[in-house]
């Protein structure tokens, strides 16, 4: 099984860490792929870093299809994209608050999510809403850690992250506890056996949910909004990413 | 006043009926600049082709900031992009489907959709789940009409849409229709006479909630994921898109 | 433009109040008429008092329409009997909490209210589940202000709304707060200058909403409850309130 | 015990009929005074009625306050007025709709609920939200029959009533059934018979809650929307409905 | 009326303090029977025990239905095996946390619950979602008390839960409170004179509702859940428990 | 790893087909073992049902929880036992239906549901509403087929299950189906090809959820509902099943 991992980030060490993150969880028979794109935002902190993410993101969902690969992880919490990445690739794609906010619940009664900066929250909140996570989703807080300072070693992000997940078990009630950004990746084992609850990691939970899928025979469901693209004209700089399947 | 209505689609004559529509509406004092991308997608259908015309809304949203615009209007039934270009605005920026909702729950109390093609359908259900519009919204549905057609004298495209229509009041039992795609802006005045119900254009209906907005005084919160984006560097082809605000 | 705007209960300095708020954002070509019925409570604090309101606000309303205005405002943040009025004023009718709610949301994604008892603190948690707001309304908080003590320069009762906004804003994360009583309509401007948040007032909201309603040339939607009352005989003191419309 | 029965409107008949029903169900230790008002409308099909009943409503409650009343019941399926009166009894206050949802959701998974003239289906579908039953309902019905054609023995309103009552049954797969006004009361036995399904009648469900509550010793909480009105001068016609509670 | 109340553990002291509750409620003609099963656990706290209750719990219903009860308790706070025990028995049944709730939301806006160990939390949070009360309900909180301490007249219990009471009024703002567990039963009139809130014990809310719904004549729904179960083979030790009912 | 499903009901035969259906997704190094209780109903088709294989289901897991399985499985679409069977296993514990309405909302925006016959619906509804995923669920439908007669080759069940998948995509518009019985677990590879829609059966979807979660080194939360029985006496027949974990 060959999945592809994309950091829809440029930043190469943090896809360097999420590659490995997927690695360490992967059966044995699923190589993984990690890429970034070379074209925008360093790091994805709302939703301005979102769109410009976007074209390099599909670009590799198409280069990944044409390369055979089984499924597709859009390694970003904000599941940015996710929905435009289905309805390039047959095979299934996840994204990672989704694939942890269902890790989440199939262990435990509610959860809370730690993400970095407050800006992400209400976009987190808004997916716990589309999932129908809401009501187990006891609340989503920021640590007020910028995206990269968790790749700087010598920042104290990684107490502020262990600090807010404790509160989240305190103050919230939370029963679990999602690590809201790819580049926490290496902290879930640690806390999960610090704190005694599943702390869950959306790498490593989309990885082994690709696989069930996968492993299932099952593709992203035509019939709705994951539709293949109706092939029209694009203009610009964008006229070569027309989609060219047969309109439906 | 000065409103900027942005086409995300690259399709001028659209742009041009958008326009017109807008200007019909719009109060003595306010100005309407219509425009639209060069680069991008001839029309919006799904997510993919959202993807392709942000960064040029984006562009266009920028533009329209240095031109001291009082407010934006994304024309596009699918809101996309509305919440990127939030953080790049200080003053309002209002999508088709959040104001045509907001507009029929102030006039009814339930209503129906009609858009263009099923796989819109999804997109425009999420859409009311994430607004608070679900309980209200009795059903979507879609003309199978394409958003082009609608661009086609010689099409059936009207007379489709009016059916559908129809089936929103008597199977529905829906108060009010919203028609579901900006390029079905000039059929509401006539289905409104014609079928005594409230048939809500989403472009009309964000010129006059923006004038309010704007005759409000207020503007975008910073206070969530509407802060103005992060200053980062951006990489590739978007390296000149990158924000250049002082870092929160 | 004609807009009546009634303050439902008989204190005429609140009255004068509301109208100077609706002229300071009213456009150009609106005119305002702000009335208050005769008969009533001298404030509206709870479900009591607003019985007694209903029939000389719906005289006025009448009233109204005789007049020919093209929308009404209800303005109290009870919304008190915002529905029977639609079911007499052929046009658009807006009730304070319910036009505060809409705008604060095409501005930001949550939201507090700041209102005057304990007592109101349950309606307007009501009208936010029926408004479809529940999930962006982070919290309604009683200010412990007695309405009246409003219309008290002496008193300290704009400290004790401005201290309740800010714990909006630090304790509930809401990114705007609205102002839950039509008393408060004079500190909106104030607030949103000193806090930074957009802090909404719901007289200027409905005016703005009112005019853009008119602007659309939409009216309320006689299909389901805001039909026109049914002909029918009425007895003892209200005997001459009966409903003359034809039945349907 | 004493239960005072208030049918809002004037029709004598039907408070005749309504009383007639609760005595039916009522304990032997239970006293039921069943009266309405002699001002207003002699039905109650919409907002605009239910204005112009509650004046009196609540004057006779007051009265079986005065009285020594344990408990109220508002004999209108719309529920009309019942948070105010809420306010004035200490004793617990029904409501139809009310007492109906909740027997029905303790002896069924779902239901449906067949009430009078369309204008009157959205009033129940928000109280349905409102009471938490959205979920549990499936379809609020219309019989298009006015409410005192109930009143004429040779109408064909029952046979319209029960032939919706069957496609509750049929095509929306309720399990129970809810009939929607007052003057259905009459109907309920016979209908649970012949459909084998249970069918509810608000009037007699609200009596055996009322007794119900009455026999548990609980009054309604005075800790928010229903404490008692706060004293303060009425004007004009209602200057004498002016509560004399002390102020809280 | 003969009314069979189960204590579905094996507690004799708290059957009797049960059935001393329920007589202490129920009206003149009703005769309470209070049983416990001889197998299974001494106490309900959580999900294993409750398994080992059902058996037991069903063979005592089946014996009341042979004696004829008109209607049947499940007096534990989780609602155990209700809808099991709804499948045996032609009259009603009633669970003690949906009584409360039910009976609650007629007196107050919002309700707070005080249950035992935090283990039992999320199994009521997990109710009021499925009986649509979890809008109206604050929080659910722990005592920390174990359900057998309440049975231990030399234990702090009765004090622990009277703290959490007052800081359901206090800190969640809630209107009433539920007291969570059978064993607190005895609590209830003295925290209602104390609090001056509605405080809530659910054996004698299920006694009450059990009342009215016997006396409006009414019968489970046998049209989904609850049909009576189809005629098939059992193995094992509960091969003598095989409905046999004719299958549908 | 070591994955134990457990048919609740004692049908032999129906535990030979779900273990074949498991062991054909499971990946290489996933040992399977099926088994099934020898004390109970021949088949689960309601809630009386549910309560006589919980012993057994339970004592299976607990010989599981011996033998050092990795994870289990509850092989019922009802989810019987789910909760109590988390208490016992450290290991996560997956339920049918619960992996298949996660499962279908990976792969698609909504999905409706077939199972055997109606008593099962509001049953399924309710797993729904638990799980989150109400507003995704178009339709919950049955078959009426009974669950033995999927066993029985001579039927005409597959095709009435036929029949009604093809209803929940042509009448409901769902873009995915579930099979809503472990019965029809070897019907979900022929329908999917059949129909083009994913076709999804709980026994495969579950098997890869336990892998994943496995994989993921992740156990179900002890900090709520899920914690470890307390340590009681139990009494009578099920003396033997008492807990004794030591108290926490």
């Amino acid at each position: 099984m060959h999945l592809l991992v994309v950091n829809p980030n440029t930043t190469a060490s943090m896809t360097a860490k999420i590659g490995a993150a997927a690695r360490a969880v992967a059966a044995p028979g699923t190589r993984i792929t990690a890429v970034n794109p070379a074209d925008g935002p360093a790091s994805i902190e709302g939703y301005y870093d979102e769109v410009f993410c976007l074209p390099g993101l599909l670009a590799e969902i198409g280069k990944g299809r044409a390369d055979g690969v089984d499924a597709a992880i859009v390694a970003c919490f904000d599941d940015t994209g996710l929905d435009a990445c289905r309805t390039v690739l047959d095979g299934p794609v996840l994204g990672l608050c989704e694939a942890a906010m269902h890790t989440a619940t199939l262990l435990a009664g509610s959860f809370s999510v730690v993400t970095t900066l407050r800006r992400s929250v209400p976009i987190i909140e808004h997916l716990a809403v589309r999932y129908g996570m809401a009501q187990r989703c006891r609340r989503v807080r920021a640590a007020e850690v910028p995206v990269l300072a968790l790749e700087d070693p010598g920042s104290d992000a990684a107490e502020r992250v262990k600090a807010e997940v404790q509160r989240c078990l305190t103050e919230d009630g939370a029963e679990a506890v999602l690590l809201g950004c790819a580049g926490m990746t290496d902290l879930a084992a640690r806390l999960t056996r610090e704190t005694g609850a599943p702390v869950i990691d959306g790498v490593a939970a989309a990885v082994k949910l690709a696989e069930a899928l996968v492993g299932l025979g099952l593709k992203t469901s035509r019939l709705g909004a994951y539709a293949a693209p109706r092939s029209k004209p694009y203009t610009g700089v964008f006229a070569d990413r027309a989609p060219t399947a047969p309109a439906d």
